[in-house]
């Protein structure tokens, strides 16, 4: 039995008994914002990230470009966009680094996670209105130290990080 | 003007009126399911993982030990509590390994991250009746193969891996 306790525009939540694999039920709760892509922009040196106001945890945060995939829009095709939307860069190469689930506990959520290589600035720019949001090159070689000393917080970046860079 | 959308036993879902730091307001939805503890347990060369069924994704996933703050609780007495809950051993010391947000575009969670070292067994071990997990030592220098390959692709894994053993 599932009984959907919320609905909105993106992010549902349904309640239901789920069976284990050893035959015993329990309730779980389980959200569903649609799965999404992330991406690790490099160009030389350099990778880009983006410096953005999170309101659910109220502050900026530096972060890997991303984005939740539109329905029946290839995993693929939503990184391109969401390069062009939040760096206003399209990617002449994406590599795909699999995939990671944020939080298994209690959602779905797959965030698919790619490599974006041959970068060129695009004529489609446009920035999300409801977005705040700064792309920050950084030195590649610099983000082992962000992730260990906490300026990145993030776990798809730091997923991303591991998955591209090593 | 915040709206509580859902409240469950452990996570609840808002939704609220936004004001972003230059002056326009959105409405948003936060779930928050709690912060949380994530512990990569070493010891010699190999390192303690779990292997759980888990609801929301529908199949069995490796991952480091975890699990939710109590209520009053510190973030490292729920580390020792979990360690103990899931693979039966406490840890003689605990280094902190800063925290992640496994998803900030819509949930305020932070699991703070330890690393576990000077495991022995513990004679508490009882494990949490609604969990189906299975403990399972791994060599260490195995585990970056694991996250590349995507025999690990649960993000708080990931972050640890990175933050303790580069």
């Amino acid at each position: 039995m599932i009984v959907e306790v919320y609905r909105g525009k993106r992010l549902s939540v349904e309640k239901k008994r789920v069976a284990l694999p050893d035959g015993r039920t329990h309730e779980r709760v389980i959200v569903h914002p649609g799965s999404a892509v992330a991406m690790l922009p490099i160009e030389g040196e350099f990778c880009y990230l983006i410096r953005q106001y999170r309101f659910a945890v109220g502050e900026y945060i530096c972060e890997a470009p991303a984005g939740t995939i539109d329905e029946g829009e290839e995993p693929e095709a939503a990184a391109h966009r969401e390069l062009i939307e939040e760096i206003g860069m399209r990617a002449g190469t994406l590599i795909p680094r699999g995939f990671i689930y944020p939080s298994p506990g209690y959602t779905d959520e797959k965030i698919h996670l790619y490599e974006a290589r041959h970068l060129a600035p695009s004529a489609e720019y446009r920035m999300d209105e409801d977005e705040l949001i700064e792309a920050v090159r950084v030195r590649t070689a610099e983000i082992p130290a962000m992730i260990r000393d906490g300026r990145i917080t993030d776990a798809k970046t730091i997923c991303l990080a591991y998955r591209c860079l090593r």
